[in-house]
This record gives structure tokens, sequence and C-alpha cells, in this order.
């Protein structure tokens, strides 16, 4: 996905947000900002948002020191959502329909987000996607598509989001390689923060080789490229994933919400909606 | 009032919506995106937010050529406070207390507004500002200084909100001095635009000479400070006003709608809420 002329007020909102998370210095915080501000011209509207977003994180930490600004959120987030598990876990097991409704609540578990929308209801938001019928609705390609896979890839978004990744991933009951940033990046899951959602014992847990909050192909590394290339099923979670590989035309399904209202335009829902979309329908 | 670090992604935001209104050249509303992000180190904390807009606005105007982006906005917004003034004067003359409808009401015009709020909604506005007690009321000291008031000051804020102005004008029944935007900015009130409200009609209108969207006294006129220095009675109308003006200790009224998050802290009350304030209290 392009980058909007709307993404660029949002970096600042986001360059903020990170900066205020991570010191209580207003003057080095208005350094975060000034440091931003002399990128905007650098920004091609053709390049994707996290390519920006990469940056500006990177911004932040250089500025403020801090390398994890969102460190003590997601183990929040994620000690959150393991005492949410039990009840996700009897969700998907009372269910007439186990695999549905754990893809919904992994995409519920997006929901989680310091970057597109930090003032989150975690609760409020499982039950509605559960309740609402999503914007875009692939599920059945998506079961169909399961069922023949051998070489599943996970592309993990926000921390905390990984333990409802982890529930879907138990309920599809295939070989899974999980994928995540390679250094701390918004809210988005490291190695350390898959392994305490607990997927180091459902999945493989790789790195994708890439800091920004998505994944870009030419920043990843060989090893992600190699599961990437064979993946006959690719399970991209977030809207930072999908920024980055719209375009692409491997056997993806997006798993999201639609947190903003560009995403949204692009994906032709309304703000809010539960999107689970294949790249290729 | 200070600029606030919450300020600097509502100016690239309002930057791109100007500039949006005046022109449809993604590579030319970039540029202004650029431009003022290049602003962005020069903005000193302890200036006004309106003191940051007027240079934002007057990048809006070079990059894209565009000198007022809002005319069209603006007179429509006229067209439509003028079309509602009969309904808005028989609220005034059936009620109660005529004078503190006339105060609400003009407080309930301060929703037009193409820069902190450009998705406002003015009939559902009105209503709710007529029914929900203010955030800050402090209408029974103007009641009482405008007893006793001889020179009076009113310093208009958007176009459509002057029609606003006027019933609140009518109702005060009171020599006043109309002070506007000494040329285009946002969609705030010029001469022209307070003309076409009717203001000329019981007010005397002048320029504040500065084309900042507030009242920025070391840019105004010496015909301007002049009313202001003797006025026994200001009202400030707006967001842009009372952010200029706040520290002042002048017999200043903030008649306005706090439409940010932003100034809500600033003055203490919810956003949304309706603001009487009387400065010296």
């Amino acid at each position: 996905m392009k980058t909007y002329l709307d993404c660029i007020p949002c970096f600042f909102k986001q360059a903020l947000f990170a900066a205020r998370a991570a010191i209580d210095d207003e003057k080095k915080i208005k350094e975060v900002l000034d440091r931003v501000g002399t990128l905007v011209s650098q920004i091609p509207l053709d390049s994707s948002p996290p390519e920006t977003g990469r940056v500006v994180y990177r911004t932040v930490r250089q500025v403020t020191g801090i390398d994890d600004p969102f460190a003590s959120l997601k183990a929040e987030s994620i000690k959150k959502a393991l005492a949410l598990y039990p009840s996700l876990n009897e969700m998907v097991e009372i269910s007439g329909n186990p695999l549905e409704t754990a893809v919904r609540l992994a995409v519920a578990g997006n929901i989680i987000d310091f970057g597109a929308n930090p003032d989150f209801q975690l609760e409020q938001g499982i039950e509605e996607t559960i309740r609402k019928e999503p914007g875009t609705n692939h599920y059945e390609a998506f079961k169909n598509k399961l069922e023949g896979a051998c070489e599943i890839l996970y592309l993990g978004d926000n921390a905390g989001e990984t333990v409802f990744d982890r529930l879907l991933i138990e309920t599809m009951a295939k070989p899974v390689t999980f994928a995540v940033r390679d250094r701390p990046v918004i809210n988005d899951a490291t190695v350390e923060d898959a392994m305490k959602s607990g997927l180091d014992e459902v999945a493989e847990l790789i790195s994708s080789g890439c800091d920004a909050p998505g994944v870009i192909l030419n920043r990843c590394s060989e090893e992600f490229l190699d599961h990437y290339e064979r993946a006959d099923l690719i399970i991209s979670k977030g809207q930072g994933n999908y920024e980055t590989l719209s375009s692409e035309q491997r056997p993806i399904f997006y798993l999201l919400k639609a947190k903003c209202h560009v995403i949204a335009r692009d994906l032709g829902v309304e703000q809010g909606d539960t999107v689970i979309k294949y790249a290729r329908l």
C-alpha cells in the first residue's frame, strides 16, 4: 500500500505517543518531533507507511535513548491476553465452528495496538469482532486453503495479540512458522514477546530480519525469505503487514482490524471492520 | 496559551485539510506538508498555537497559490447560518432569558470551524449547546459586566458564526466594535464575511490588523489596539482568540466550544463543552 497524505500527520501522532512512552521530558520529545519534521520531505508517497514508520521509531529510539519504549505496555498486554486465554479457549471449544471462531478471535487480538489506535477497548472489541459480520470475509477460502497447506508462515503483529495467534495456531493443528520483528518497534512482538505468549510451544519462531512495523521484503533476512517463498499459506496479521505486502501475489490471508480510515478506504471497508482477506481473490 | 506538543500533529492535519480545500494536486499538497515539516523545529512551545497557525496557513497560500482556500466553505457557512437566523431569533424572543439564550447561541455558532473540527454538525450542536450546562459558566458575571459597559469590543472568529454573533449583538443592544482578521486564514471571518453576515448593520467593523487565526497583540494595528485598550468589555469568540489572549488581564469574556482535547485540558473542561469564561474570575 502506498503512503497516503493522511499518513503524515499520523506519523507525528505516533512519534509523540512513542516518545512520551519513552521519556517524560518535553524538550527531548519536541526534539523527536523536530527530527521527524525534517523527514517529511524524504517520504516518497509510493513507499509503504511502515518504511517511514521504521525511520520514525528509530528516531524515537535515538533521541530518547530508550530502545523499547513500549516494553512495559507490551508486558501488560501479554499478561492481560494470557489471563483471557482460558475463556477464549473455551469460546473456541464450545463453538459450532471452532476454526472460524479462532480466526475471528485472532483478528480481535489485533485490536491491541499502540500505533494506529492506542485507545482500544479489548473485551468490547472481542465481543464485537465475534458478533459482527466482517467487512471482507474470505473465511471459506481460508478454510479450503488450510486443508491442503503443508508449510504455513504466520506473520505476527502486536505483543498480546500473539496469545490470540497461539489459539488460532492450536486450532489449525498444522505445523506453523511464526515470524516476528527483528527488534522492538511500536508494540510489535519480538521473539521474546512471542515466547512469553507461549508461541514457542506451538510454532517455530523466526525473526523477519526487519525492524520495520511491517514486512519490507528487501530488508528481510534470507532465512525469512526462504520461508516466505516456500509457504503454501501465509497468514498476515495486522495493518503494518498488510501495508507492506498488499501488492504481493503470494497465497496470503490478511487478518486485521481496519483501525484507521486510510486503511479502511484502501481495503474498501468501514473503519473498525474485521477483515479476512485473501490476496488472490 | 502555550503550544502543546499535541498541537504539532494537528498543524499537519490542518495544513493537509487546507491544502486539499485549495487544490487537487497530490504533489503540491505534499510540498505543503514538506514545508510545514521544516517549520517544526522553529516552533517555540512558549508561543501560542495561532502564531504557528499563521505561518502554516501562509505556507498553504504560498505553495498552492490560492489566497483563500476556504472561500466557498465560508460562503456556504454564512448562507446556512443566515437561513437559520429567523429560527434562532425566535428562540431568543420566546426565551425566558433572551440574553442568556443569545449568549449560548453565540457559543453554538463557534461549532462552525474548518480548523479544529471540520466534521461539525451544526443543528445538533445548537440543540446541545442550549440544553447542556456549560463546562465553565460565568454568565452572571457577563450579564453584570454588560450592564455597565460603554465600550464593547467583540473579537470575531469563524465566518457563519458571525450570524450568531450578530444575534447576540442585537440582543445586547449596546454599541459594539466587531473585529475580524486582516486577511483570510482558515475559515475565520474577514470584513467581507462580516458584512455578508449583516454585522455592518449592528456594529462598527474593524480589522485586527493581524492575519493569524487569533489576536496576536504585537501584530495588531494601532487602531485595533486603541479599541482593545479602551474597551470595558471584550467578548472573545473561539479557540484561536482564547489561545492568543488567555494570559491577558483585560475584562475579557471567552465564549467558545472546547473543540480539541488540548484546549479542553487547558480550560479544565471536557472536550466539546461550552465555555463562558471571564478572564478576571
